[in-house]
């Protein structure tokens, strides 16, 4: 094995701590450097006063890591200050570079244009952002902060802005950096990602054990996400039959519920084997009221395979808009196979899609029965020459039930069209998944 | 002012550090903290092994805080070792406490009965979730895990476990423990909290200052979230005249852009809006694709006012199921107000439901033109008597767009039905509200 480099992540942002918005570029920045096999020890969040920004440095850079990554700090009001307080740490004074003021002039004049408001307002503000400690390299800026590479001793520190658009740009430059790349190679490895729906964690830690674990001289990790287990096996060159021993014993015993290798989001997988197959597809909505389509469209070119769907949240939808009979809704309930069955039927029928899928349940708090528990989930596929059909229970509150409510129906129309046998090549596209 | 309690939180998880699970709690404990008066400094997330607990909670209370909350690592695995961490920083040995055990065989084994599966595989689990550090108060557990709460000097822990919803129950325990209510009660001052919609930070500081800002013993902090800001203002019983005097002076300036007090989320006020007037809703969406509908199912009990909505994606949904008539697509388009007009009509139509609410636009990253480009929103509400339309303009990335859409969307209705305006009795229910 290389020796691995060791990170941190400093945020910043008052909001943060007043917990109105939720930090989500420490999670960008952890899977970012765990791709190259970097292992992120630590994430730090502290409020925007210098002293605090300052001594959360210090902490994260005295933990002995090879790189910090900050976050956000870097705006043009007195407020922003974590250049600042990267210089005071690192000891080196501030100082203006004038070709990062002359770009972040040029991209204000630009702004001001268009907006019609006197450029001169802004002098004050580009020339703060300019200020870089002495010697740091400048990352140009993506909106108007630029970011910086600093130097520390054996340390790096690398200064990103915080708004999560300008962040992730910004860190696809740093990766190339001269000074960061050769950090983030140390560690560089193949890894094969395998994730699994529908199997418990442990089951999957009591397979890897019985595989012989990580013998070979392999580095396994088993991570249990809220929908989903992954499992990334890290390896030498050398060890790359063993890894592989690893990856097939595991799909030997999961099946189906090894579900795919890689880091394609299940949207995208779902998306893509209608898309393969030419077909298009509708959703009909109980209790998820709208996320299943909602997540399908948020993957940029979804409009391609969904048409749309109906949220069929009253039994008067169910009944006027989808078709669902009288009988059905008395004799059986809203929340029953038939039900669902007859909902994704006649979202097909009435949307004209090739395929649809319904998903109806109780997602509580209230609206529970002995027979029908808060939990209780059907899912229904409608597609050519096939049907599949979901009961599931799902613990926890409201939110929970509707977001693994809305997972499993993704996984039902990915399983009826057949995209996980189908790129496996080793089934027809119909057969039962078992756990799903 | 009274003296302000000071905290800090600790996560531990590695599933947070590797990016696979977006840390919730801290964000969660931090609104809690903060309705308190207390003044949350430090996030810190810390992988599970033991090393890295103590040295982030001994940096945590070097740091000088009043309160350490820690989330996370009480299961009854070799994995969980945030109360041996806590036993260790504080010099307390673990011991086993009886009762704690007690309760947590019964707990498991009417978990095990239920499952079919022998109770004797928990016992170990039991036993180590039942070690306690010396002296310290256990909060009774939600899932199996019991809390603790620690003295340590001067200082409080309070340990908590990861998942979401048993942490927020135990939490609202800690709350009431004798050890914590007297130090959250030590910041506990009155606040009032405005929430605007559609007016820009800068101006609402600046339109704090020119009211003459904190000059009157109050302590305001105005912070941005994705889509609004709110203003909190703190104040001393003394100062009472101070603080509405601010609170009016910004309702005077931002009219029903001021459009809440107080903490109730969105969806719940369009929710609460609609049922007091006993009107029913129904959505038809494009961009957003089901996160109007979604968002308001979110909230328990939302079944009585939302019937239900069609997503539109497709023109020839739009056509089909909502009405919307070929001449206005071929002519207008899918992305204008025409279009989100039939939408929304179509949607009161087909669904019977008092009101609709349309959104019809650009998400991108494609479909742009000049003339209509990436993050052009139409948007239309249907009500009895009354109709709303609005143009919106969303800088950002798809996800952005759909979001701020989605949010949109959901004033407009609150707009169209009154909340607002009747709610303070100022005005009649329909109308105008600039900068919506």
């Amino acid at each position: 094995m290389t020796a691995r480099a060791r990170a941190a992540v400093l945020v910043t942002g008052s909001e943060i701590l007043l917990g109105r918005i939720t930090d989500m570029n420490s999670g960008f920045l952890a899977r970012a450097l765990e791709r190259h096999g970097v292992r992120v020890e630590r994430f730090l969040a502290v409020d925007d006063a210098q002293e605090s920004l300052e001594s959360g440095l210090s902490t994260l850079l005295r933990g002995g890591v090879d790189l910090v990554v900050t976050s956000g700090g870097l705006g043009p009001t007195h407020d922003d200050r974590t250049v600042a307080a990267v210089a005071a740490v690192t000891g080196r004074p501030l100082e203006l570079s004038e070709p990062t003021l002359a770009r972040i002039d040029e991209i204000v004049a630009e702004f001001a244009r268009a907006r019609g408001v006197d450029v001169a307002d802004f002098a004050e503000g580009n020339r703060k952002q300019a200020l870089v400690p002495h010697g740091a390299d400048v990352l140009a800026p993506i909106g108007t902060a630029p970011g910086v590479v600093v130097v520390h001793g054996e340390q790096r520190i690398v200064v990103l802005p915080g708004p999560p658009v300008e962040l992730a740009r910004m860190w696809a430059d740093a990766e190339r950096h001269p000074l960061i790349a050769p950090l983030l190679a140390r560690g560089q490895q193949p890894r094969r990602v395998l994730r699994l729906y529908g199997a418990p964690e442990s089951a999957i830690a009591d397979a890897f054990a019985e595989l012989g674990g990580d013998a070979g001289g392999t580095e396994t990790t088993i991570c249990a996400t809220r929908s989903e287990i992954e499992v990334v096996i890290r390896y030498d060159e050398d060890s790359t039959a063993a890894a592989t021993r690893l990856a097939d014993g595991l799909r030997e015993r999961f099946g189906s519920r090894l579900y795919t290798e890689g880091e394609t989001r299940l949207e995208e997988l779902v998306l893509d084997a209608l898309r393969g197959r030419g077909l298009t597809l509708a959703t009909a909505e109980s209790c998820t009221a709208g996320l299943v389509a909602s997540r399908l469209a948020g993957v940029p070119g979804a409009s391609d395979v969904l048409v749309g769907g109906i949220v069929a949240y009253a039994n008067g939808i169910k009944h006027d808009l989808l078709g669902v009979s009288e009988e059905i809704l008395a004799r059986h309930g809203a929340v029953s196979p038939e039900c669902a069955r007859a909902m994704a039927e006649g979202a097909r029928a009435r949307t004209g899609a090739d395929v649809a899928v319904s998903v109806t349940g109780i997602a509580g708090p209230g609206g529970g029965t002995p027979e029908k528990p808060v939990g209780l989930v059907y899912l229904h596929v409608a597609a050519p020459g096939a049907a599949r059909a979901a009961e599931r229970r799902f613990p926890g509150p409201r939110e929970n039930v509707r977001d693994w409510s809305a997972t499993a129906a993704l996984h039902l129309v990915r399983v009826a069209v057949g995209s996980a046998t189908e790129t496996r090549g080793d089934a027809p596209s119909l057969r039962p998944a078992p756990g799903l």
